[in-house]
């Protein structure tokens, strides 16, 4: 029942209309992608997401998984679809030629690539997604013989990355964990403990899987400082005996280096993506980066995650909209409070009604606004490896700031919106064979993986905000003031300028209340973090739909352009407020939590 | 892993220390039901259904139902709760004792009743809540032989009944129903026809199902007043051969007098509770109420199922909060953040951290609030039934405006608050084992069943407030503006009276400016009923929580008292500033909604 166009032109429009990103990207050398191989990039990948990827979704949902023995059977279906992404070269968009990638900027990767792959098929958009955020960290932190031997598997999904950091009893306080990485003669480290939650951990979709683990090398400091990261084969090669990964490259035996899946958990909702406990005993690993350095490098790649999971918000709120309103186009029920609006039908489309259009109108500029902040992030990826400092400066500022907001407003109102087009829909909404309740089911995890959004607001107000003196706030701050200041006297744009002023001005001031209160009390900061982070969602989005009307107000004959305007209407007038509220609550303070009696909770 | 305790005391305070229960029962003559009786009814039900009801809701959820041959199979463990139900006399408390019933207050029934059976299994609640609102709407509207025939067999739970409304083409827009009724000889009616949604239209707890059913009678009105109302038996006896149903009372045979279940939905949660299609063919049944009159007695029965409902969202957020909370208890991460607060544990008590408080208040001080005015609704519906006009009038009036307001609102925040409760538990949330995403995914109906949340919106907005020149609102807003005048010059409550004044205030002014531009143009009302209904949802959960206050301050040294100060503290501080952009939503009016492009949508 499930369809699913993608919104290629809506790309088009921020790529090329408001953000220029084809300017960017020619400055930072991209010169093979231009305006048109950008859009050809991105028809294509829509192309195969419908075709390959959508028809499966729903058979994952209904299949799951297979487990026995501790090997872990994926849907035939799922197989398919991912040979096919290793045939077309889907999953190594932003690798490096030299690994066989096809070197395209980060921009499509981590924006329409995410998208699109997590509208059709949320379950199998993560094993490459995995796979790409391991190849980023051991190209950058691994010594050469590693990245020669595991980047091209990688960059072609012959072979597949996991993260493994979580442990029974230390998820966000990594810093408890207790599997222990002992050295070799040979270089190499024996890796032996449990980790919990690893998604994809197991699976039959690629060769090999490549685990990056944290382990604590012994004689370690305590805490966050002590853990090391570690790449952890599946298999070695069946002739392997001893020494660095290079001589780990013939077939593949059975012999798993004591990684072992002992179970997987059955969940809500992706039932075709492996949530792995996975015990390694005395596995075979090789350090990446530093000794008891580990940690910065996992975040490299957890971040990158975030941002995924963040796409993950938008692609199930996108398909699900969608579907919702393709179901209310057919829909007749009631009549237009203001008149019959079809005489000749039984009822009018339920379109009519005000309270619908809310609906609908709620996810569709939700996604509008998402997807407008996704792009002007996406860029600043590729910008992080500019060689003009300064780009390069600004872009990691911004990208740490960032990160934390979209992870979690992203997936918080991607989740809501898919609440909202199931509400529109009513019993069929609830029912399966409509398809949105396996969305509803799939995005809530989107909340919660790679830190939940209580730890991102933490991040954001405990340290991205503070960080550097603020050096990433001003980074953002001073080119929405100049936006503001240059549309002041424009008259048409007062009713999107002057909202996103108070908005900034407000972000502003509860910025500076968090920081002072914050001071004498950590629990000030700590309190209001989620708060802040969705008032601060409100405002970036707001700045993008301001800059989005201004584009829009020289381009006024066309009804994408007219409808685009209204977006920005129905974003300021209809969302935005919610930011008061939120204000009020964080300027509440840490009382009303802090000193509820515990026993009494 | 799932365990509840019922929140006995929260009733015993309700009742007894907030809204003097008992004196207003006894005056409503219901002599054998004082504050003791009442306790230990709430006690008993709150063991059985911990004994009985607990156990069996995993395994719905896991075994669902069986279909085959157009039966339905339910769960073994489902028939057995259900026979020591009906053997206890759990199902028909508030029945006449003259029809085998109780004869216990509705108050029980409607909120104790009903919070403790969607607490600990949703899917079977719902069949003795149905079979409660057939039995209202016989008692009161049929003729004697179907009362003396069937209202027995309904107040202990033998037989079960259903409400027949939506057919494919035809929900929300029942004037559209398509099932016919010809009258026969011996004064019957042939019913022929298709329902879909049919909750517990057809299953194997109770011997035998009496379906209440909307169908057309020809040469009636088109729309809702040509619509009557037959009580029409999935079986008759065997021996059967027309006239009334007094003549329908021997054994009852297989012939399954048309009623047929042509299959069930799958769905995304409640697994345990069939939702079938019916068709009737030429199925015998009897007029309740008059011919084309039947609407209005549907709407009896769908009222009182809006509360059931509504009640729903507070027994699922109850019970996945004390899940979550438990969970907390034993979880340690990180560090309290002005210090080690267990030096002995490798870490403190995730109870420590503000953001998990937050989310466990929010939770625990939404239950709060909606179990209070639940309660103080409850009183209401028997108060309707008083032989004193004035206590009557006012009972039915505030009623018709707190229906709407307690579905949705009730239903809103309990999705809300399970969601928060599953966030707070993080990955475990969103695992089976843990029970917390079963609650999400039943609970998730309660915003659609019985009329959705907008549809209720519009019902308070369109109808409610404006009904009978405002006599509705009035009942309403003279008691708490009479509270307000009582506590202004208490210092002690000024943080409780204050925000609530604001916020009646506020619902004062929004009131008149939906009636008035509404007046002009129906699409303003239309477009700001959900946010309307939220804000009132808020204001009279505030006066709750005033009300509360103001006992609780008498009585201050006792924990249990200072926590709910301490829950009123972050009621207003925390949760009511929602209204703040509640308001400027409502003010935008219908603009950004109807002057959306509809074709770009």
């Amino acid at each position: 029942m499930v369809d699913w166009t993608p919104p290629n032109r809506e790309y088009d429009f921020l790529f090329n209309e408001v953000f220029s990103m084809t300017e960017r990207l020619q400055k930072l050398g991209f010169e093979g992608f231009d305006e048109e191989s950008i859009a050809m990039m991105i028809e294509s990948w829509g192309n195969h997401a419908r075709e390959v990827w959508l028809p499966i979704n729903e058979v994952g949902d209904k299949e799951g998984l297979g487990f026995e023995g501790g090997k872990i059977t994926m849907p035939d279906a799922f197989k398919d679809a991912y040979r096919k992404g290793v045939k077309e070269g889907w999953f190594g968009t932003s690798c490096k030629p030299e690994h066989g990638g096809m070197g395209a900027p980060l921009l499509f990767q981590s924006v329409p690539w995410s998208e699109y792959g997590t509208s059709t098929c949320m379950a199998l958009s993560v094993f490459p997604a995995l796979s790409a955020g391991v190849y980023e960290v051991i190209t950058e932190h691994a010594e050469d013989d590693i990245t020669d031997t595991y980047a091209p598997l990688l960059a072609s999904g012959e072979w597949a990355g996991t993260m493994c950091l979580t442990e029974p009893h230390a998820g966000t306080d990594l810093g408890m964990i207790k599997t222990k990485a002992m050295p070799n003669e040979d270089g190499s480290y024996s890796i032996t403990g449990t980790k919990i939650y690893i998604t994809a951990g197991e699976h039959d979709m690629a060769d090999n899987i490549l685990h990056l683990v944290l382990a604590k090398v012994p004689g370690g400091p305590s805490g966050t400082k002590g853990i090391s990261l570690f790449l952890v084969p599946k298999l070695l090669n069946s002739d392997w005996s001893g020494g660095r990964p290079s001589m780990n490259t013939g077939s593949l035996s059975d012999s798993i280096n004591g990684v072992s899946c002992s179970g997987t958990e059955e969940k809500m909702g992706i039932h075709a993506s492996p949530t792995c406990v996975m015990n390694f005993e005395d596995s075979i690993g090789w350090l990446v980066g530093p000794v008891h350095g580990g940690m910065p490098l996992m975040f490299q790649m957890m971040n990158r995650e975030r941002l995924a999971t963040g796409m993950m918000g938008l692609g199930l709120s996108e398909i699900a909209y969608q579907n919702a309103l393709s179901w209310c186009k057919d829909r007749r029920q009631g009549r237009d409070l203001r008149g019959v609006r079809d005489p000749n039908e039984e009822a009018d489309s339920i379109l009519v009604h005000p309270d619908v259009r809310r609906m609908l109108l709620e996810c569709k500029v939700n996604n509008e606004g998402c997807r407008a902040l996704a792009s002007w992030t996406g860029i600043l990826l590729d910008e992080m490896n500019s060689e003009d400092k300064e780009t390069a400066d600004r872009a990691e500022a911004l990208i740490a700031l960032l990160t934390p907001i979209i992870k979690a407003h992203f997936t918080d109102i991607g989740c809501e919106n898919v609440d909202t087009c199931m509400q529109v829909m009513g019993g069929a909404g609830y029912c399966s064979e409509y398809g949105v309740e396996q969305f509803y089911r799939d995005v809530r995890i989107s909340k919660i993986w790679e830190g939940t959004n209580g730890i991102q607001a933490l991040d954001l107000a405990g340290r991205k905000i503070t960080q550097d003196f603020g050096k990433n706030l001003r980074h953002l701050l001073w080119p929405m003031t100049d936006f503001i200041e240059e549309n002041r006297k424009n008259a048409e744009m007062a009713e999107f300028n002057k909202p996103l002023h108070q908005g900034v001005k407000g972000l502003q001031q509860l910025t500076l209340l968090m920081i002072s209160s914050g001071m004498a009390n950590p629990n000030f900061l700590a309190s209001g973090a989620t708060d802040y982070c969705r008032y601060f969602g409100n405002v970036l989005i707001g700045y993008m739909w301001a800059r989005i009307a201004s584009v829009c107000l020289e381009k006024k004959n066309d009804t994408f352009y007219e409808a685009k305007l209204a977006s920005a209407r129905f974003f300021f007038q209809r969302i935005y407020p919610e930011t008061f509220g939120l204000a009020a609550r964080i300027q509440s303070g840490p009382k009303p939590l802090m000193e509820y009696p515990t026993e009494m909770f």
